[in-house]
C-alpha cells in the first residue's frame, strides 16, 4: 500500500514546504518550441512534464493534472495522462487526478478503479448525493486514496446553483456538511480527513462559513491567478498550523514562459518559488 | 456536418422506431465467452459491440456508451470507447456519450472538444452553472451535436442535493428552468432543442413537473430494468406523438445472457425487441 494522501501532505508541510499545489493543463500553444516540436502531441506533453516535473517536485506539495487537457489527444492523451501521474508519483509528488467525475453507484466504483490506479486523490461531483460517492470511500479507508468533493467552485457562475439558499443555508454549505459526515470516519492521525473539499480562491468570503463547516477537511483551492483569486485572501482556509489548505495554481507557473523562451525551466522554478512565497507570508499572517 | 443530433432522433421515431435507447457498459465477466476469450481486454469489448451493434442499428434509436467502464481499461479502453463511437456510427446509430462531464469554461471547453469529436450528444453535470454549459453549446449551434444536463438523476440518493427546496422549488427544478434556457435559442424544426435533460426512471412522479418546466427537452431517462424504474410509468414524459422522451436500458439487454450462451446475438435482439414493444404500448397509452 502506498503511504496515505493526507500522510504524504502532512509530512511534506511538516517538512518545511509550502500548501503549492501545481495544476497541469498541458495546451500545445504554450509548450516550450524547442521540446520536440514535430513529434505528435501526446508525445511533446510528455516530454514537457519529463523535463518540468524534476523541477517542481522538490517545491510543490503535490500536482493535480486536469484530465481534460489530455482527454483531447484520444486515447495517446489518455496514455500521456497515465504518464504524466507515473511520472508525478515516482518523482514523489502525490498526484490530485483532477477528473470531477459522479454518476451512480456501479459506474463509481468503475472510475474510482479506472482513476485511483493512477492517482493518489481525485476531485468528484455532488450532485448524485451518497451513493456517487460511497464507491470511491472504500480506496480511501482500504489504501490511502483521498477525494475532494466540489463544493464551491471557482467559475463565474458557480453561485448559480451553489449558493441557492434553503432554511438559511446554501446548496454549498448543505455539500459541506455532507462532505464533513463522509469524512469522519476517514479522519487519521494528522487531523484531516481524506474526504476534502474544492473551495475557489474567487470566494473568499465563503471561506470562513465553510471551514467552519468543514474543520476535518482538506481544501483545495483553485482559481488563483489567471482566474482572478488572490493567495492574500486565503488566510481563513488555514489552521494555526500552516495545515488545511492546498492552494492550486497552473497557467500561472506552467504556462509563465513564451514557447519561444529557452529559459522556461528557470522561469517555471522561478513562478512557482514566487508562489511559494506569497503561501509563506498567507500562512505567517495567521 | 453531420445530421443534427435532433432531427436523426425525430426521424428516425418519424420511420416508426421506439425511443429506446440502449445503454452500453461493457463488464469483462459479462462478455460472451466464445468471443475471442484470449484477446486483451479493450479488445474483447470492441469485438462483442462489432458483432451487436448490427443486431442493435435496426431497433434502438440511439446507444449510449458510459466511459467509466472504458477508463476502467486504460488508454486502450479509451481506445475501444472512440472504436465503439465509431463504428455505432458508421451503422447509423446516434452515439449519446455518457461522459457526465463539468468543469470551468476553460476546462469545459477541452472536454467539448474531446467528446464531440466521437459523439453526437454527451451528458453533462449541472453543478458548476452556465458558463460550465455554454462551451457544450457551441458545437450544438454550430455542428448539430446535443446535451443532456443532469437533472434527477435515477439513484437511491439522487433526492439529497436534488430534492433540497427553496421557495417552493426543488434544486432539480431550478436545474430544468436553467435547461429550458439554455435550450431556447437551440429549438429546431422538430419542435425540441438540443439541450435535454437526464431524468431518472426511478422518481416517475417527477416526470410531470419536470416536463413542464422543460417543454422542449428531450429527455434522457435511465433506471429502467436493473435499477427498478418501469417503462410503463413514464408516459408523462412522452408528447402526444410518441416524441420527447429517449429511455435507456443497459444491463436488461446487453447483459441478458450468460458468457456460456451460445444464442447471445438472439437473446439481445430478443430482450431489445421486447424493450420497444413495452415502449410502443406506453406511447400508445398516452
Amino acid at each position: 500500500m502506498d503511504e496515505a494522501f493526507t500522510k504524504q501532505i502532512d509530512a511534506r508541510l511538516a517538512a518545511g514546504r509550502q500548501a503549492a499545489v501545481v495544476g497541469l493543463d498541458p495546451r500545445l500553444d504554450a509548450l516550450p518550441g524547442t521540446l520536440e516540436p514535430d513529434a505528435p502531441p501526446a508525445q511533446r506533453i510528455v516530454a514537457f512534464y519529463r523535463e518540468a516535473l524534476p523541477r517542481i517536485a522538490p517545491l510543490a506539495v503535490a500536482v493535480k493534472p486536469n484530465i481534460a487537457f489530455f482527454e483531447v489527444f484520444g486515447a495517446e492523451g489518455f496514455a500521456a495522462w497515465i504518464e504524466t501521474c507515473r511520472i508525478a508519483r515516482e518523482l514523489g509528488l502525490p498526484v490530485i487526478g483532477d477528473i470531477k467525475r459522479g454518476d451512480i453507484g456501479s459506474t463509481a466504483a468503475a472510475y474510482a478503479r479506472a482513476h485511483f490506479e493512477h492517482a493518489d486523490a481525485v476531485t468528484l461531483h455532488p450532485y448524485l448525493g451518497s451513493d456517487s460517492i460511497e464507491p470511491f470511500l472504500a480506496p480511501c479507508r482500504e489504501s490511502g486514496r483521498a477525494v475532494f468533493v466540489l463544493v464551491h467552485t471557482s467559475n463565474p457562475s458557480a453561485g448559480e446553483f451553489q449558493e441557492r439558499v434553503t432554511d438559511g443555508e446554501t446548496l454549498c454549505e448543505a455539500v459541506a456538511d455532507a462532505v464533513d459526515r463522509w469524512g469522519r470516519e476517514l479522519v487519521d492521525s494528522t487531523g484531516y480527513s481524506a474526504v476534502g473539499a474544492v473551495v475557489g480562491a474567487t470566494y473568499p468570503e465563503q471561506l470562513v462559513s465553510l471551514r467552519a463547516r468543514m474543520p476535518r477537511a482538506w481544501f483545495l483551492i483553485p482559481g488563483v491567478g489567471a482566474q482572478g483569486g488572490a493567495v492574500a485572501d486565503l488566510g481563513p482556509a488555514f489552521d494555526d498550523r500552516g495545515r488545511g489548505a492546498l492552494v492550486n495554481q497552473s497557467r500561472g507557473i506552467m504556462q509563465c514562459f513564451e514557447p519561444t523562451d529557452r529559459d522556461w525551466l528557470d522561469r517555471i522554478t522561478a513562478a512557482l518559488e514566487g508562489f511559494c512565497a506569497e503561501l509563506r507570508e498567507v500562512c505567517r499572517e495567521r
